[in-house]
């Protein structure tokens, strides 16, 4: 069902170069550096529940676009937040995916699917309202198969490493599980303390609590914060990990005193920071975790410009990450001039940027890449997470920041299942736009073989540090 | 004169997909649910009175591209606000418009005139300096037939629904007069308020006065106000209209106390209000236009980011809409958020945005379009009703929203002959747009004839309720 | 070893006319109305020293890019502000830079480096580890020959005007010598007053002094300055000049009363100067620039959204324009309001915008260039001067603006050996835009030839008034 030559361009040239390029590096193992999928999934290694708890309830891409049309979240199935009861009828939900599959034509979720649909479940038939309760089936019994358990598809994917991403105050557990059980997969965490930093969360109080008792230190002081976050990236690293991750909705950075830090801190343990304190302390801690990578070389990350929680309706009932995170104008020029004047050029640092926002990448970011050492550009993320996302951001990256101040791909997934097709697809559109670089004699032959293994497994490689 | 092909990728694979789809929905009706064409031409159905009347000057796409190669508008015979005398002599403006028609090479322009040339007045030769003449000749000749009179001409262009442009104090006595004919052509109007809800405009007392004079309400006060515009939305619905539309600098949205609109509304009146009134009470009345949507169905329509008037030479003799209305950057995430978080999720609301900013399609609007159930995307606008224009919309928004978060086509024009050239245009390219996918192994064809219908035809009527 | 397709689409139907316009166009003569050689290279006409310092240490397109990738400026031999020593072993520079040059691999530096080698220099070989010296001794050897004095490059390379840039306190002594000389080449200068005009320099004092100097005007006074500029652009105006150019944050244009004016200047004479000031100050110049301009015909060209030294590391030890200049969001509607409804209707005045934010091509430059008859587009600057750069902006300018809005390339380059070969390249992107239309049939191929000619040398001949 899916064609050999899916994604690239229809130009007869082109596409001999591109395909002859993916067979070069179509098997390479796959190397996941952030991502959202459970540990708990591979210390356990229990079966998936079923077709709709594995593939429609935990991707919101699925159901943001399903609940554009007028579908509620309640005949997904979406758990609630005060645990309301909604459908348990998973296969009536199903039913009503399969109904609306075409909302998913031309976009990455439908590619995505069509290629786990076939290649990883066997899939034979056009997912809709006809063939729903057949492939339901089809892959429930699979589910129940211990070729499907976690590890089994894990080593069959041929993943070398999966990243998850961790908050600041995890103990770990599930990873300390997989390193002592008698499994080889590397599975690795991400030292993520956003939940800790950011004074506007609701659980920040309690975030801190768990750092106090995780860390054995009682976190009444900025001083006393600041240790706790240098014992855990240490424990981190013990447990694998080579990077942290930042989401914030601006990539503001600046230094302040250790005395206004403190300042900021007792009003946040007093319940007392305003929005503008928030503000201020993220943009001071993201100087504290460059100087800290500094320190012991975990790889930084920024995810930068999510409105998230955007529908407060569907947050309140639902939670966070449903489907409603709106990204926004974001800038990186002036924003980052503190952080990279401070730390752009030590050898020691490295920054991986992302952004929502496509018109930074031609215009900031990859002049910034272009010239800071420390500084490497992530893929496209999220809903540039696409065929013409990743087209663009070639476009209008490699010219001014090359391929090697760029890292390769990223899954960013909580959809298991789904991560050897993001990876193909990726790998597609690499070859395929180096493939149009050889066409217009830009590159060569030889150039575009080596560039893209590099795009696929070098870059990642060397740029987390792996 | 006008190739099959033109407009549709050269590759022959999609070329020859393209011509297969476009044959597919190239004859179905045009339905057109905004624009700005007169009613009382179609009331009175007279003959439009020469090819320059007709042609060159309603049209500012034509004699703004004029007037930056240093033509006057004086020139052209564009009518002075204050009546001063500009020349009336058609041929000779006629003629400088034909010296400079290779100005319009590569513009939408110069496609559209293209095709209105030859297919509606069956012109066989180039449009230049040489041929001018001859060309306006007959055209002249064709526009005294009786088949090119108004009505005659909506007819043979397969118009099933057409959709002008009336201010809220509007009588819409030309929309009566068609409907008390014997004529079955389906001319609407659309309800637009901005000029009773926006200070900053001159005329601002004039039209709530108007809006008086027509509803018998007496405004003196906000709450006549609004009720003054519930009973005209509720005779501009009896008169068939399905939609209000709203032009705004900012799509700023917030809600205001009854007590704070009210104390805007006085010093408005009072002639008092300033700047930052004129954009309060305008985000507050976006506010309103959605509450009273809910409640009456009419799709709201936004357009927005114009900075209207740039020239203010031009304007202050020539008056508005005379091509030098310029974009600004946009911002709908935060913007939107007051409206949408309040109206976004309710089942009878429906918006349609359309922007100048491209950079929103893929950062802002798509995301925003793919979640809210209310929310639909308008089509490229203005600037953007283009080759390429389109092409980019398609390419930054489907992969996110879908097609199904968007409304088909709009062709915007006060420029009656070329309604079947623009709709003619943006079949081509919607049609070019799913070949490549279907070329690319991404959608089938199946899918693309289905799509390619539901983007000409199905998607407007359902997305305004036609 | 360059193919002579190079850059052109792949699919035959648009190589083959893309290949057929740029044969019609390909020997013209080159037009270079704007850039940043060295007027000394050609009044003294001595041989450049050898192919680092010719190639590798003038050229921050080059050692940016090696720096982001952790290779120091001093092993490069840049150097340093205060004299410090850096390598001045130019082989060892040389072989870093051949070590590294895959990092080109898809970059326009690498397109025109490969076009200089093997053009200019004859150079067979790919340029790598192993061929390093042997190519160095091939330009080297080379480089002592007649044929390769700047004035001998200059005539072969079949250059018809080469604009330098040059401060408004210039005795533009080089160029005297030039016009003295008995050799013919057009080489002028263009009137840049950054630096007396941006009270934030640090050398705006001495500046002012040279000023002073130079026009035998004691600058104590506003009304000084202004006497001084105007009586300095005379002057340049009688040593070949056409043009002006201003290099600014933001295109911010307003006109202060001549007190106001004074008041700022008082200050920055007195070093109380305050940033706002600077802001200011260069906003009403911009507005007395146009005025000048209204005056005396120079061409007005502004270069607005730079960062200029970014990394205050780099830029403390080594100068300016190293590599870390970065771009900004950059605002022209609001901008340009106050200047272009003063001037832009004036018809003895041009201004020529570049911009380093490529949002704004179709949202603002586009509208404003169609519509102002006194505002030209320049080409696309800097990072955006690309194979995907010039197509993007051909892409979004051109269905707004046309091609008779715009002027044609600038080379802008201090790399005086890569001028045939960005040229060349430009060519070919234009070229390849029109062959794209004419496949498209949106033009025919007459107009494709007229056009390609005017892109290649009509439009900056009359642009820039040359």
């Amino acid at each position: 069902m899916l064609n050999p030559h899916r994604f690239f361009d229809p130009e007869p040239t082109v596409r001999k170069i591109a395909s002859e390029l993916y067979d070069g590096i179509k098997n390479l193992p796959i190397v996941s550096p952030h991502g959202h999928t459970e540990p708990s999934w591979f210390s356990d290694n229990q079966p998936f529940p079923d077709p709709t708890e594995l593939i429609l309830i935990p991707d919101h891409y699925i159901f943001r676009m399903l609940y554009s049309q007028g579908i509620s979240l309640e005949a997904l199935g979406i758990p609630t937040r005060d645990g309301t009861k909604t459908t348990d009828d998973r296969r009536a939900s199903w039913q009503i995916f399969a109904d609306h599959y075409y909302l998913f034509a031309g976009t990455p979720t439908g590619a995505w699917l069509d290629h786990e649909f076939t290649e990883v479940f066997g899939v034979e038939e056009k997912f809709n309202s006809d063939t729903a309760q057949r492939i339901y089936d089809q892959i429930a019994s699979k589910l129940a198969q211990p070729d499907f358990l976690p590890r089994a598809m894990f080593d069959r994917f041929n993943i070398e490493v999966l990243t998850t991403t961790d908050p600041a105050e995890s103990t770990l557990a599930a990873h300390r599980q997989i390193r002592e059980s008698d499994w080889n997969g590397r599975i690795i965490p991400c030292f993520r303390p956003d939940g800790v930093i950011d004074f506007t969360q609701p659980e920040w109080q309690e975030n801190i609590n768990k750092l106090s008792d995780v860390t054995g230190i009682a976190i009444h002081s900025y001083s006393g914060f600041i240790r706790a976050l240098e014992l855990q990236r240490s424990f981190f690293r013990e447990m694998g990990a080579v990077s942290s991750d930042h989401g914030v909705e601006s990539p503001f950075t600046q230094r302040l005193s250790d005395n206004e830090a403190e300042q900021l801190f007792q009003r946040a343990l007093g319940g007392k920071a305003t929005a503008t304190d928030a503000v201020n302390f993220t943009a001071h801690m993201l100087m504290e975790m460059a100087r800290m990578s500094c320190e012991d070389g975990l790889v930084m990350q920024i995810h930068a410009g999510s409105f998230r929680g955007h529908n407060q309706f569907i947050t309140q009932r639902f939670g966070r990450d449903k489907g409603c995170d709106i990204p926004m104008q974001t800038e990186y020029t002036r924003n980052l001039h503190a952080l990279l004047n401070n730390y752009g050029n030590h050898p020691n640092f490295r920054l991986i940027i992302f952004t929502l926002d496509e018109s930074t990448y031609s215009r900031e970011l990859a002049p910034l890449a272009g010239h800071y050492p420390a500084l490497l550009l992530g893929p496209p993320w999220w809903f540039h997470d696409s065929v013409e996302g990743m087209t663009r951001f070639r476009q209008r990256v490699t010219e001014t920041a090359g391929i090697y101040n760029t890292v390769g791909f990223n899954d960013d997934t909580r959809a298991f299942p789904s991560i050897p097709a993001r990876h193909d697809l990726a790998r597609r559109i690499d070859c395929n736009f180096l493939a149009g670089q050889v066409a217009r004699h830009i590159i060569d032959i030889d150039d575009a073989h080596r560039m893209a293994r590099e795009l696929t497994y070098d870059l990642v490689k060397n740029g987390y540090r792996l």
